[in-house]
């Protein structure tokens, strides 16, 4: 990518970033009378650690693609972010990848105790499906219906707690190439495909179209974790903002351990290329998310 | 209750216990490709652990009364189960209330670990939206997204990981009334609520008809939940299926700790008039949800 077109993806980034952050503040969700004080604020205080938003900005951005209004998709963003927050807590749980590291700050268990980081990640996710289902009066139930069981199945069983459970089993060869893409696929692929999937749902029930951004999502989300694990190689705690170099210490399951350093970046820019050749028909070629794989694909941090 | 009324009360329970399990074994909810085996394990022991299937007797007999068909209401009940069965998993982890035994038998992590506790709990969650949403076809998409509102707003921080929160903070004072009655509203009337009212929502829009199966829930959840805490004082361990007496050892909130042993019984058997009272209009005074609130306030284990 020229800088040009860099400065486009994260300029639109940003701007997706802050209409995003905008609603989440101004949001009654955690606001809601009869929740326990201490639970607000672990919920609170894990929502709005920061990250890059990336999930909602591709919900938002699939689903303004496919006709529906922008702010219309904000709930079910909302939600997607609610439960990615909520994976990151329990994963960083003593009984789980035990750091207390996240974000740059502190983790959630590391602050509120262990007891409360457990019940907040469950309060969380529950947020996650209550939200949109509450929030979302524009949208056509059926579309509805449609956009959470895209959603609801990813993060499941044989979803995002399928691969927590797989990465946590170091019993299994970390160098066996399909398992590696299997667990990265649970672990990561899933939720960015289904915050892809979702925000299209929310707009279309074209089968072609929404056949195109399942695709997308899928290479995108495994491009997202090929470049997870780079960076977890060859990044500082600074840059990353949290922990580097855990997954070799703690024998976990990684695109650079199985591929080498090398192998992985060539394998990151192949899924970052299908992803792009999977909207090349529907989407013009400057568009956001036709430059966004290989933006992501070349981030640093 | 005469000894009549208690055969046909319990009868209908285990009509409705039979019908569900019949429901929960042959449905291919856990038998998803993709899931990891040792997940699938632990999600299915305690899934499969027994338990008086209360809610979602409450789910289908409601949705019945409101002329939705007893299959078509299978689905929600069995998320409601699933979320049930979550959360039991969850509060028995070493850090909640730290308990080997359940419903008799090991509890979940006592055999899996904590590690896979805490993520078959998780993925019980996710599925106990999923499987409803995606196996409800039907079901009217409106209705469906009204009771899946429902349901979900009765888990989360206002519900009842809120409750959990407040029963694990033994900094507050447990023999406030009005306090005891907050919690065990949220930790357990939410959710036995939420399994009558989702399950009318299935089946009717009516608001007059609704607002009485929502008076009804509220009413039998805290019957529900006061009898529970006079089991745990009055039963032995066999009896009851977990370990008793553990409130007063932990400092937990309890309703015969704040308002006696007779007082319990005296409050239970209100809250249970006031149950039949809420659908003594809509229901003949023989039907089984009139009957069910004395039969469980007399229940001993």
């Amino acid at each position: 990518m020229d800088r040009q077109e860099i400065e486009f993806v994260r300029g639109a980034l940003e701007e997706y970033r802050l209409f995003f952050e905008d609603y989440l503040s101004s949001s009654v969700a955690l606001r809601k009378k009869g929740v326990p004080q201490k639970l607000h604020e672990a919920m609170e205080y894990s929502l709005n650690a920061g990250g890059k938003r990336v999930r909602p900005a591709l919900c938002i951005a699939a689903a303004e693609r496919c006709g529906c209004l922008r702010q219309d998709a904000l709930p079910m963003a909302l939600g997607i972010e609610m439960l990615h927050t909520a994976t990151l807590i329990h994963d960083d749980l003593p009984c789980m990848d035990d750091d207390d590291l996240r974000r740059g700050k502190p983790s959630n268990h590391a602050i509120f105790g262990e007891t409360l980081a457990v019940l907040a990640g469950d309060a969380l996710l529950a947020m996650s499906v209550e939200f949109p289902l509450a929030n979302s009066n524009n949208i056509k139930p059926q579309r509805l219906i449609r956009a959470m069981q895209i959603f609801t199945g990813a993060i499941g069983p044989s979803g995002v707690c399928g691969g927590q459970v797989l990465d946590m089993d170091t019993s299994q060869a970390a160098e066996d190439p399909d398992y590696v893409r299997h667990v990265a696929e649970l672990k990561t692929g899933a939720l960015i495909r289904a915050s892809v999937l979702s925000g299209a749902a929310l707009g279309s029930e074209d089968e072609q179209t929404l056949c195109c951004y399942y695709d997308y999502g899928t290479h995108l989300g495994a491009a997202f974790q090929i470049v997870d694990d780079i960076l977890d190689v060859t990044s500082s705690a600074k840059e990353l903002g949290k922990t580097p170099g855990k997954d070799k210490d703690q024998g976990k399951i990684n695109y650079v351990l199985a591929f080498g350093l090398e192998g992985a970046r060539r394998i990151a820019l192949q899924e970052s290329a299908l992803a792009k050749e999977s909207v090349a028909k529907i989407l013009p070629e400057d568009d956001f998310l036709v430059r966004l794989p290989d933006y992501l694909a070349e981030r640093t941090h």
